[in-house]
């Protein structure tokens, strides 16, 4: 159970209401998982007395939980597996033959190892899309996290009616379970792997439930000539006909779009969530971040499987995310370091559909809070506290991770897994899937 | 002092004598500074007795000590100044005039800052071009890490001289100093600031003294175009006519090469240093890496000043090095991890040189080696040792920091830097310099 009250008191609060909505010297007072208040500091940490748990930051920064709004959070078992591949072979002959062998307890630790890494560097909030997600949801339930769980759904010939249905399925035993941490979402693969009359009923079943719908899109150029070869258009109008464009969508990855469907997706409820450490290591390509941004197109950050970004360290998506339109458009001004700690916070709130409770520090907000730390080595000294987190600062910053009122990493200890079991497992597990497959 | 026998037991050994040579379970002794022998542990950690003084290392991973193989440490005091403008106008109203109010003491402070974020990352030794070289090179006795340290010269009209008399004094002064942990280097800063008949008197000063050169090359288009319009030809040319290439040089960032220059660049003694994060952050452009490697070209890794990278993390700089290529040629199939971590290793070395005693674990090199502890959560499992290193791995990684066979960074405490003085030091002079500046 959350605390009755927490006070989170003396950091530098990056409220993202704005570049110049910083509070030096702070005080947020959390109360049931809320933020009740956000403030100058109002009393000495010992003037609390037993009015409420105080943790004090002072001279540390205090952010929204980051937000990894694409992850595959359970593919930690696959880090490090099978390098250097073509993507077709990596995943044809490798990828997949693993993930056959998953079991849902394998889902379990693996995912239990990823949530693990990311409250280390800072996520408390996260967008999955898996298989056997009763044991994701388990994880995410039992380690204090949150999240939008989207089941797989790739339909075979006769299978979309089943997946549909043990989709809803799980849509009603989850969706705002573990005191509304959890949120479900539908996972129709891509345009690509799913016929346009599948999607068509995947929006119309998540109308029905109130839910929203986590698809890959556009990733590589490679799928889209296999979705205009199989289906006739290309992915942004197969979604538009389906009429997935209209509700709450996460589109992963965009990195292959024209200028028509960049211009498609500004009106986007929900956001496009790119994955720069992912597609540069797959080669994929680079995302057109500063047309989108031009365009007003909603954007987040995530990270994807570790099997294809190594780590699932939203520091990393957020540096590169500055970082590369730098280098490929030459021009060293944008964007600006704000935007992308935005796109990591209030940017992945929305692509949740949670924008009016996540990513911001304001009242009435829930209380996901994270504590950094930027006066070590690699981060000093400050000149500028953005560019500090986006281009200096990594996991070792993270001091404190607070969700939904609760901590669960209290200056670096984390409270709510047994991480030495879950590492033998997943090492046990992740020896036993490559020895099977080679 | 050196202990006279220590010795590193247990460790997964990368020796970086090839990719397969990792020894599981290994046993290094080093004797005075010097790497005694390599191979499978030959007794357990009690049974050396007094003879040695012993580090288990036991499921950890010992490489050789990384090298940045272009930095400037004392830029640590500009992280984060200045961010989002365009290169010359931060260059000429923010940076150049910080940089000439900086005392030799801010120099001093700045480059212990930055030695301790070098440290804490694994880096052993680093090539430095800056000026007031002498507190830099008094920065680098006191910590304990090996150097190269090049004097930068800029000539005004009538200043050649006076500051090749300078950095002859200075390479008498520190070439070898520091038990042979400091060497000393020419900087002309580059071919575009340098006049040819200037390059031309370095090249016979370098021969004269018996050290190597470091220099910027062709970061940007726009220098190649200044490089051209005040000397007539381009950079690589220009390196070629003074003699430059003949001798050992250590040419900076490499971003923007003809065929011919590259191929002209196989043959050098020393090494094109990529500054992957930097050359993005500055809207440089990105370095032709696999071309580089495909022709043969000697290539090492450096991270560039904390003002133009954001941090001085070799990690990040061997990551992107990955990433970049496969990215924007879309093969994910290469580089190999290995050869990335190859560059940071024995790729530095050369750079620095000191191919001969640094960059890999062999009887006769010098003991600069670091141990990395994978057994995180953002690094496990490990499918593959040198993926998970180079994509996965960051400074948590690392455990332990040994130099010239003396440990500087011991199951992660600092051992030669007063921190929290340093770090109030460099706050109150980067404080001081935004002032000034604006």
């Amino acid at each position: 159970m959350a605390p009755r009250r927490l006070v989170i008191a003396g950091a530098t609060a990056l409220t993202m209401c704005g570049p110049a909505a910083v509070i030096p010297d702070s005080e947020i007072v959390v109360e049931g998982g809320y933020i009740a208040s956000v403030g100058p500091r109002s009393r000495r940490a010992g003037a609390w007395g037993g009015e409420a748990e105080v943790i004090d930051a002072t001279g540390k920064v205090l952010i929204p939980g980051l937000v990894n709004a694409h992850v595959h959070a359970a593919m930690t078992l696959l880090r490090g597996y099978a390098e250097d591949l073509p993507l077709q072979e990596w995943l044809r002959e490798k990828v997949w033959p693993a993930e056959s062998r998953l079991t849902p307890e394998d889902v379990y630790w693996g995912t239990l190892l990823g949530i693990a890494e990311m409250i280390f560097s800072g996520t408390t909030s996260f967008a999955d899309m898996y298989f056997h997600m009763d044991e994701v949801a388990e994880a995410v339930s039992q380690t204090g996290v949150r999240a939008a769980l989207a089941p797989g759904l790739v339909p075979g010939p006769d299978s979309g009616e089943a997946l549909l249905e043990a989709a809803r399925a799980f849509a009603v035993r989850w969706h705002g379970a573990a005191e509304g941490r959890i949120s479900v979402m539908l996972g129709p693969h891509a345009p690509y792997t799913c016929p346009p009359d599948f999607l068509a009923r995947v929006a119309r079943l998540s109308r029905e439930l109130g839910v929203g719908v986590h698809i890959h899109l556009a990733e590589t150029q490679e799928e889209i000539g296999e979705c205009l070869a199989r289906y006739g258009r290309r992915p942004v109008q197969t979604l538009r006909e389906a009429g997935l464009l209209e509700g709450l969508l996460l589109a992963a990855h965009c990195v292959h779009l024209e200028q028509d469907e960049i211009r498609a997706l500004r009106s986007l409820r929900g956001a496009c969530v790119l994955c720069p450490v992912s597609n540069l290591k797959l080669g994929a390509g680079v995302a057109p971040l500063l047309e989108m941004l031009d365009a007003g197109v909603p954007l987040a950050l995530g990270t994807d499987g570790a099997a294809s970004a190594g780590a699932l360290d939203m520091f990393r998506a957020m540096r590169l995310a500055a970082l590369l339109p730098r280098g490929v458009s030459r021009d060293p001004t944008r964007p600006p370091a704000y935007r992308v700690l935005e796109m990591a916070t209030a940017g992945g709130a929305r692509a949740l559909g949670q924008e009016r409770i996540l990513g911001r520090l304001e009242p009435g907000m829930k209380a996901d809070l994270v504590v950094l730390d930027l006066r070590l080595p690699g981060t000093w000294p400050v000149h500028d506290i953005y560019a500090g987190i986006v281009y200096s600062a990594g996991p070792g910053n993270v001091e404190t991770v607070i969700v939904d009122g609760r901590p669960v990493l209290l200056e670096r200890r984390l409270l709510t897994i047994d991480l030495p079991r879950v590492m033998a497992e997943c090492d046990e597990r992740a020896r036993r899937l490559a020895a099977a497959v080679g």
